[in-house]
């Protein structure tokens, strides 16, 4: 079972589950709703949302509807262009013979449970009522996004009763949704053009349009449609009779004009297929899938079904399309409005890129296609070069409504640019020789820009940033940026002729990246987050920190966070993370030390890096303790009622494979480096890699490792500091070095 | 004519002569619109304003009624409470029997003029039409606000013409408005009972009742009412006739319940005086008004005119009532919210305090009636005491949107206790044993939480504060900002008693304020505005301030303000303008190096009190020109667009009284203390001054000075060092001391 995720329904976390069993194929996202109506949680109301950080905003528990396209986005007046949530056509209601309606809330349910099988991508939920005339009543719905057609999402429900009676059944396609609390149909058409069929057609506010056509079949009689301004519906009467089952299928194919030119000649070809043979099709892609990317883990359940559902859902997310990069909540969720952060390059492409490189290619083609408004962009601050927004919709405008990120947080420019570089060392190299260098020069060309010398400096600074760690808004020579700045201007000088810089210009990129450094504390070991950080209040945890169940930042006010010497999340070592290379241990471990303490982890970016730099420095029960913080996070509580927390599953990949396995970065070494140290709890790790072309298979027990070559390059390969060559076919033993 | 403000309307400052020519008398404040409707100016439109500083936003040019009864606040859904913008009453609008309109946009006017008398504060329109048959027709419309019944607007039109003709008139009240876009009429009821009354009655969305009662009298026939949903009007029509003037006048009154409570019965009273007494008791009332507060410059006409342009919009925005303090518009427009900033306490009050303490009394008192909602903001933000809001309504709840304003600029807090003793010291020294000494110890105790001291430091801190500079958002150890609140504790530990702390705290609120410092330089003279000032990025303003017909702020991104050393307005400045005896003159002139060349001056509130230092340091030049540049902010440009800037007119009295005639304030001296500059171009200044019961009236020349005892009581006076003694209807004469 430990490809399940088991729900025995509660209200209470429903609406988590809802986001946590998001199916999608790429260009196709649902979340798990139920199929029957929600009557207590209508999904029409408006509301206004602030234009404020989400970590800060309540939600209610109340379920959500969402089906999502990538990059379908539309303008919110006040929050900007948002992903928009698209008519719910999941919608199959039952109601007895006498009347009465059989919903998922009603208080004749005797159990109800909903089943997301990883392995499959598809998710069962089945209902047993008290029927009103003292039948049992079994409702078994099963539903997958087709990996196959992945505008394609299949339905079916099988039916059972001990007595005769008859059910109606209520198929509905409802376009009376929001996105945010914002309407965003310009313009909706229902129809019911008979043989089982409903299509709606939307315009969205941003002039999209949208084709939702479902073909709902089975043992039903009597069927009608009826229609509401916003609702399409058939009603038909499904007789049931003791032993016997009556199934019904949904089938709803949704396109856009950003997709599909011919909805309705596929939708009639794939009225013919029957839905085993569907299924299969989709399971065996994603049986591919999984043994191209899955990370197995042996010895403790609650990990490997953590990892499972990671890899999952990064899977999922992913979109083959140059148009999109990856969006905060996964397509599971409005929390982020759909938008793209540096999450994608920094937390979610090396999953990608070191399972399955032409889908990390899309994700930076992205930035590259992106090039253009980001010139905009840094143009509208008085820059030259290139300024990546901090929230980017498909054309890849700054999007995010609130100054301190969008004007301050300006480390994702170089995030790009070393995605670009970890692109091209782990997969690519000819990458940086395309368009992709006018990126790096264009974004070094900002950074010329946006550093400045003060009078009495040797050195240069950047001033005014708002680093990873958010509770320090303005602060000036923050760590992170100042080296990921420098990375992206010796890159630049490197590449630059390929981007259009002189050699004049690239030198000086390299000069300049030559005279941005760290501060430092007093003892020289100490990296310190930005300037006068060690002059920050005391946080005072211990007596301000009232409710742990909360985050520090739900405990105290913005201002205290903005004044004091914590963090929400990894700053300085996340740097040591990305640049495993430029710290000694001894640096990594005095930071370590000293952040820690002060780290609230507040964000859900923070305990995966922590776990990663434990690993390296050997704390083995602090690297356990925050894979197990970590991976849990769309798992547990209100973990994923947003949507999931893709750039965590992210996350839990890196902590599995740079923390427990300990494979050092492509842009560090030239060949697989790997320094296993698995958590007592395992008794196995398996995973595959990809590495510049060749296919590994990579598996660690306790005091052994094997690394078999599945692909047809050799390469070579060094595990605990054992360095070796593996040809095709061949796989090669290691053991670790005796302390 | 120096007592008029004359315009010839243009209609690219229309707008801006609109709110330079606001009338008022406390309770009621009316934009000076013309009276008949700008038709292409739709006044009904909703739209949406952003949550921003009011600075970095675009207005546009076009008219804006505005009619507004301080406090009468309502709910803004996004922004928070603000003042409402009541219907508007002075609609009297010309129809020529033709049937075309007569209005001021028409191509048929052959000149326009406006007319704002300040010694009568009385506002006069003079249109002239060609009329479509020929005629040469004029209107002349002249109002007041009554000083007499303040609740009372009164309108005359006279018209004539020079050919027998007939005009139709339309007297309106038109409640189809908004306030900064948003509609706060709940339900609105108009009716036109004849006589020539029309009555709105309008609830507002915070449940405040509103009662306008206008009655149109005169020298028209056939008047007949018509009415809209929103809108009522008298039709009626004019005969003209060679040399013979038509006269109509419109008199409203407008009460809500917040104070008169018997309108009809006062409309029925009113109705039976004649215009001419009842403009002979207005300018009575204003006659003396000006004797006890007008600033009279000889020599130079424009000096003249700035001055009594700023005062009579300090003495028509001042309410008697402690609910309410004054808004940053002076009630003559909406950019603001009508709400209360520290511009009360430390820019308007020195003026009423100076001339008549009873006004001063009502607007310190408003801080004490909202003592619990400061308390209750504190306690939100974790904190013990008092916090004032930065921007309060009447309840005095916290309203501004912006959290680095409403989080960060916690000067406000003290200025508040600056102002209860600059009352005590210029007024009444028992106020601070009143209710007034609870104000002080909860500020002083919110203090007590809000500073730290860090690790390593002899010395407490505030950290994370925004000072009077709004271009440094989040600080450490503004001087400004520790200064006043060592102030605040330091008064607390005086008052500590009679404001219920006990004698152990008032003894820590001393060595509390013992322990906050200020931040100097290396040279130990320079006080810097905040820890690290030094080190932030060169502004270059010669590079960057492309634009100077715009602010600096205009022409740069705000990141970039934020990192650089650049000033909004005066900080450090104002700190030793506030506090005169407590920096030597090397310190101050070591401030006004220094900061001077940083200084934008994009914030109204900075040229005064660089004018104030300037004549301090004995910088004539520097005097002169801030007080030119400050003293017609409003008289220029777009100036009063938005409405007048009040603190700014506050700013012109004290580079009048402060500045050029240099009175020391009475926190630092027990007589009146002068230290006289005339500006080159001025023959003489004569002001009033209330000091600590004693009523003068000084007058300074070139070469002379004089100060008359108008009071009964007598006191010791010093001008240019030379101390004496005046009895009650005696004058001392000065001389300078030579050089």
């Amino acid at each position: 079972m430990s490809w399940s995720i088991v729900e025995i329904v509660d209200p209470a976390r429903a609406k988590a589950f809802e986001g946590l069993f998001t199916l999608g194929s790429g260009p196709l996202h649902v979340r798990g709703s139920v199929e029957d109506h929600p009557a207590a949680s209508p999904q029409n109301v408006d509301y206004q949302r602030r234009a404020t950080n989400v970590t800060s905003e309540r939600f209610t528990s109340a379920p959500r509807w969402g089906a999502y396209v990538p990059g379908l986005f539309a303008p919110h007046p006040t929050l900007g262009p948002q992903m928009v949530n698209l008519p719910f056509f999941l919608g199959l209601d039952l109601e007895h013979a006498s009347g009465e309606r059989l919903h998922s809330g009603s208080p004749r349910v005797r159990s109800h449970r909903r089943e997301l099988r990883l392995d499959l991508a598809t998710l069962a939920r089945v209902v047993e009522f008290h029927g009103p005339s003292g039948e049992r009543l079994s409702a078994s719905f099963e539903r997958f996004v087709s990996a196959e057609h992945p505008h394609l999402c299949v339905q079916r429900l099988t039916l059972t009763s001990d007595r005769a009676t008859s059910l109606r059944l209520r198929s509905t396609i409802d376009a009376d949704v929001r996105t945010n609390g914002y309407d965003h149909a310009q313009r909706v058409r229902l129809e019911a053009p008979g043989d089982g069929t409903i299509l709606c057609t939307l315009r969205t506010d941003a002039g999209d349009e949208v084709r939702i056509e479902s073909a709902t079949t089975g043992t039903w009689e009597e069927v009608r449609a009826t229609r509401e301004p916003r609702r399409a519906h058939l009603l038909g009467r499904v007789m049931l009779r003791p032993g016997i089952e009556a199934v019904i299928e949904k089938r709803t194919l949704v396109t856009t004009d950003r997709d599909l030119a011919q909805p309705a000649a596929t939708m009639a070809a794939l009225r013919t297929r029957t839905f085993e043979s569907l299924l299969d099709a989709h399971a065996a892609i994603w049986r591919d899938r999984w043994s191209r990317a899955g990370v197995e883990i042996e010895g403790d359940d609650e990990s490997r079904l953590s990892a499972r559902a990671s890899v999952f859902h990064l899977l999922r997310a992913h979109v083959d399309d140059d148009r999109v990069a990856i969006d905060a909540k996964g397509y599971a969720g409005e929390a982020y409005w759909g938008r793209f952060f540096w999450d994608t390059e920094v937390f979610l492409l090396p999953f990608h890129l070191y399972t399955e490189p032409s889908r990390a290619r899309s994700l930076v083609d992205f930035r590259v296609r992106t090039l253009d408004a980001a010139v905009e962009n840094a143009r509208r601050y008085g820059y030259r070069g290139a300024k990546y927004p901090w929230e980017a919709d498909t054309l890849g405008r700054e999007c995010c409504p609130n100054w301190p990120y969008a004007d301050h947080e300006v480390h994702v420019s170089a995030d790009v640019a070393y995605a670009f570089a970890h692109f091209a060392a782990a997969a690519d190299p000819a990458y940086l020789l395309g368009l992709a260098a006018r990126v790096v020069v264009e974004t070094a060309r900002f950074w010329m820009d946006r550093m400045e010398t003060r009078e009495g400096d040797a050195h240069a600074s950047i001033l005014g940033v708002m680093g990873p760690d958010e509770y320090a808004p303005i602060t000036h020579n923050n760590a992170y940026t100042n080296w990921m700045a420098a990375f992206n201007l010796r890159l630049a000088s490197q590449v630059g002729a390929a981007g259009g810089a002189t050699s004049v210009e690239s030198a000086e990129f390299g000069w300049a990246a030559a005279r941005l450094g760290l501060v430092r504390a007093a003892d020289g070991v100490l990296i310190l987050q930005c300037e006068g950080f060690d002059r920050l209040a005391d946080p005072r945890f211990e007596e301000l920190w009232k409710d742990r169940s909360l985050t520090f930042g739900a405990n105290v006010s913005q201002e205290r966070l903005f004044r004091s010497r914590c963090l929400k999340q990894a700053d300085v070592l996340m740097m040591m993370h990305l640049f495993p290379d430029s710290f000694t241990d001894e640096e990594v471990r005095r930071a370590w030390d000293y952040y820690l303490p002060l780290t609230t982890h507040d964000s859900s970016l923070s305990p995966a890096v922590h776990s990663i730099l434990a690993s390296r420095l050997g704390l083995s029960r602090d690297a356990w303790a925050f894979w197990q913080r970590g991976s849990r996070i769309d798992l547990e509580g209100s973990g994923a009622s947003e949507g999931v927390h893709i750039a965590a599953a992210g996350g839990v990949w890196q902590m599995a494979v740079f923390g427990f396995a300990g494979l050092r970065s492509a842009l560090v070494e030239d060949d697989p480096t790997l320094n296993p140290r698995l958590p007592e709890a395992w008794t196995a790790l398996t995973f595959p890699l990809a590495w510049r072309g060749a296919r590994l298979r990579v598996r660690i027990e306790m005091g052994r490792a094997s690394v078999t070559n599945e692909g047809d390059r050799a390469t070579g390969i060094s595990v605990w500091g054992a360095k070796t060559f593996v040809g095709p076919a061949e796989t090669a033993e290691f053991s670790p070095v005796p302390p």
